[in-house]
């Protein structure tokens, strides 16, 4: 059989070395449109900034290298142009003679990819996009030949954010603009709110809430009117799946945009796969389609599809989507749904917010991280994840990828039993005590409230009590708190008022005892979940908007 | 209701204050034989090591605070000397003052820990073990005053090592004894052999497979006549559940030599609970009963009992004994059972031993690791997994030790999303790559040989297949095979021998592909599993005992 693939980077080239592995049966022709193939896509914002100086690095084989091991066809410089379903061919256009020629196929395997989205703006020609080792090559000439002093990356999603701090260590002053009110979408404002003042911390610009209106020859300017200085501008808003060929073709697309495809990678001809960033993927969650352009999804799909092909039984599951960035010192990584979308879908949710060390506090080195799981109050399911912080946020997020995907319950977090030794983790693990708080909120031990909940709590009637110290609550506090250390409270209840209170401590810890202390008193209190750290670092920036929304809403 | 809490630290502190949270009805009683409570025990070492020059950094509570904060009455050097199951009370000696006294109680709790086992040889008087922090100060004050310059640690487990290297900080010269053939019981010998090279890169002397027989005053003799130089010695050859108040109180022990207790942690005695280190626990593959003498699992008993005390609903479900330890340069971790205990117990099983990069390996500061998989053939059921190596050896053990708890098979670690950017992972995990061997050899894709089986292969006439460069095959490889290099393999098809062929590259990737491209020429082959890195580490230090026992037996 003779099998056709249409582009070579992770998803195409996955599935010609499996299928290759599967047998010496079928010949197996991979047609790449750019020079290189599989390369180290997610390599190339660090190629830019230097950090992997040699640009062979990125290129992980060369057609000769497939060729002699794999015994592949690989063709670069050749693009697919056209599909003819019907006589199973594609016209192939050789990129360097000019020349055109068909070549047939058995079955062929789409994995075209996805591309910078670019929008029509005055000036957009001057802008660059970082998607392919040419977009790279791009770049870095600029870098050295032009000398830029000033960038404006536009896009404050993973790219974005990784260029934008790759420029930075060239020197640049950079802005990032994006049109959000947060950067990195998939994580919610509380924890962004973190990423924005790592970024600022490093002296990188952030607009929020705006947009490129033009782009001009030094400047960009913003729909706000404000003109930012711009050597560079580097366009980092997403990714348009690339369906000219599958649509060209008549295949169905999906209500993403995406080539539509079944569990087996099949497309809606039979004879027709496709994979990786193009093509839409199930969310584990409710079934919808989501477009998850990840390299490692696209792998997965690569080799699955050789799988079918060659007969063997094969199907996808729906997707989580977890996904992990580096934003200067800062990990970020999420899996499953955030309370965005969770809220916009109207689903039920509890959210807990914590602070642990990287590791046993006693042991040097500690660093803290910010965790958030959501799960379902009423069946205990583990819906999502994100934490940010430094060492061991993706170990975290890892391991609750995988409790989701494995259907346990946020309960069941506090059973597991992960590795300690004091320069790993603590006795009771982040998770573990993310397991704790939830069965506590689900057996009714404990009541929080959110941070955006405050405001609406307060003008209905509650209290809030600040059991930190003096010294704590002087550095900072809610407006309108009263202040009783926890170590004093048993002594003091005489001082508290009637009526509702909301607890809060620094991280949410000595909160929470002093909420279990005040049970039984009569008073109706509730726990800040998060603590003041979370309220303050939310609030700080986020507050006019979100708290509006609150009241609007929520 | 009257509680009463014997030992202070992880386990029954976690009762106490999980209690105190529950309500404020119950009065609390905590005895504590020792002068410190709620310590942390796992840091000792680095203590005497100097890591954590600040003794007071490891004492987390007070009697004062836990006072203060959570109304506990906490008495430190009281130790409980009997109980009195029919009235009730537990009789106390006041340490200081040499008084005894009775006291009363409803419920009973009992967290004695465990006590270092000290073998009764000659000269024994002089040798230190490292359990509490009246053990670290001894240490440490001996360092200070006596200075010495060799010392030897009896004893290759968790603790040894952590020791020896925290004596070696000191400029100690030191050697480690041990009576097994390996160090870390808990890891299989292959991997155990990289520790043993670790160990002696450092200038750690290490002793396999003797004992000591006497202990002298500078010196320690072994059993087998060696001499070695001990200005200090330090026993560290495991710890024994403290089971004396029980035993005499008439309490069950369990076939280990621990408290027996049931899911909710109740002793024979319906009134008298058991947590920690001095308990047994449930195995949860198999149900036996196991030691797994661990802060984590004391932690979590000691909030289940205070649950189960309260009347929450709360049982403890079966142990996998996950852990880690750090061993210079080189993170050593293990969840499951490993392959000795599983040959021992006479349970199919496959094994999958991989050497893969903490990160993508075009990211700079990647290091390699060892990891190994044990599951059931038949279900596919993960059994077991452990680990060594650098960075990000701990995560991956977490997520398979989740993966095992939630009973996912070895299949389904191919399909898990974990988090990816060249930093953190690879586009196919290290995690990933083990569900997709399992998937290759549960489908029938690939067929394996394990490093101690290639001596009785060769007996039966399989021919040896190098398909690394000529270069690698000619920096070493196992005697008598034939090169041929992966890529010149189709074009010499020819060369090959009759009979079997067990190929092997140097870490299994390009043997697996080697494999593949065989399939179909008439050859029986097998990959060597973990290639020749798996086989020369083994094999280095361990053939002449292992392939002993491979002839007669395996």
């Amino acid at each position: 059989m003779k099998v056709v693939i249409v582009g070579a980077v992770a998803g195409g080239m996955s599935a010609a070395t499996r299928l290759r592995r599967l047998g010496p049966e079928h010949e197996i022709v991979v047609f790449e449109r750019g020079s290189e193939v599989s390369y180290a896509n997610c390599g190339l914002p660090y190629h830019v900034g230097g950090v992997i100086p040699d640009r062979r690095d990125l290129l992980l084989q060369t057609p000769q290298s497939l060729r002699a091991r794999f015994d592949l066809d690989v063709r670069v410089r050749s693009e697919v142009v056209a599909i003819d379903r019907q006589a199973q061919t594609v016209r192939v256009r050789d990129l360097d003679a000019g020349t055109e020629y068909l070549e047939t196929w058995d079955r062929l395997v789409l994995s075209p990819g996805a591309a910078p989205f670019v929008p029509d703006l005055p000036g957009i020609e001057r802008a660059l996009t970082l998607r392919s080792v040419a977009d790279a090559d791009r770049l870095t000439a600029l870098l050295r030949e032009k000398r830029p002093a000033t960038a404006v990356v536009v896009g404050g999603g993973f790219i974005g954010l990784e260029t934008a701090e790759n420029l930075h260590r060239h020197g640049l002053q950079v802005t990032v603009v994006e049109l959000d009110s947060q950067v990195l979408a998939p994580i919610d404002p509380e924890l962004a709110a973190l990423v924005h003042a790592e970024l600022r911390r490093h002296g990188v610009g952030l607009v929020l809430g705006a947009g490129v209106a033009k782009v001009l020859p030094d400047t960009v300017e913003l729909s706000d009117g404000q003109v930012l200085p711009a050597d560079l501008v580097v366009l980092a808003i997403g990714v348009r799946p690339e369906t000219r060929l599958a649509t060209q073709a008549g295949l169905d697309l999906g209500p993403r945009g995406g080539i539509a495809v079944d569990e087996s990678m099949r497309t809606s001809d039979p004879h027709i796969y496709a994979v990786g960033d193009a093509v839409e993927k199930t969310d584990r969650l409710d079934g919808s389609s989501i477009p998850v352009p990840l390299a490692n999804t696209a792998n997965r799909q690569g080799r699955l599809v050789a799988d079918v092909i060659a007969g063997r039984p094969a199907r996808l599951t729906g997707r989580i989507g977890t996904a992990v960035v580096r934003v200067f010192d800062l990990t970020v990584a999420v899996t499953g749904w955030n309370e965005k979308r969770l809220r916009a879908a109207g689903r039920v949710h509890q959210a807990v917010h914590t602070h642990p060390l990287s590791h046993a506090g006693y042991y040097p080195g500690a660093v803290p991280m910010s965790l958030k799981v959501l799960f379902d109050p009423e069946s205990g399911a583990i819906l999502g994840a994100q934490g940010v912080g430094g060492e061991g946020v993706d170990k975290r997020i890892d391991v609750l990828a995988v409790a989701l995907r494995a259907g346990l319950s946020a309960e069941d977090l506090a059973d597991l039993e992960l590795a300690y030794a004091p320069q790993y983790g603590s006795a009771k693990d982040p998770v573990n005590m993310l397991g704790y708080i939830a069965e506590n909120i689900r057996t009714g031990m404990t009541r929080t409230v959110q941070w955006h909940e405050i405001t609406d709590r307060v003008a209905a009637g509650a209290h809030l009590l600040d059991v930190r110290t003096a010294a704590e609550h002087a550095a900072g506090c809610i407006p309108g708190s009263l202040n009783i250390p926890v170590d004093d409270l048993p002594g003091r209840l005489a001082d508290l008022p009637d009526g509702e209170l909301i607890v809060y401590c620094q991280l949410g810890m000595r909160g929470h005892t002093a909420t279990s202390l005040l049970t039984g008193t009569g008073h109706r209190v509730a726990n800040l979940d998060g603590g003041y750290r979370t309220w303050s670092v939310a609030t700080a920036e986020l507050a006019p908007m979100l708290v509006g929304r609150s009241v609007a809403g929520t």
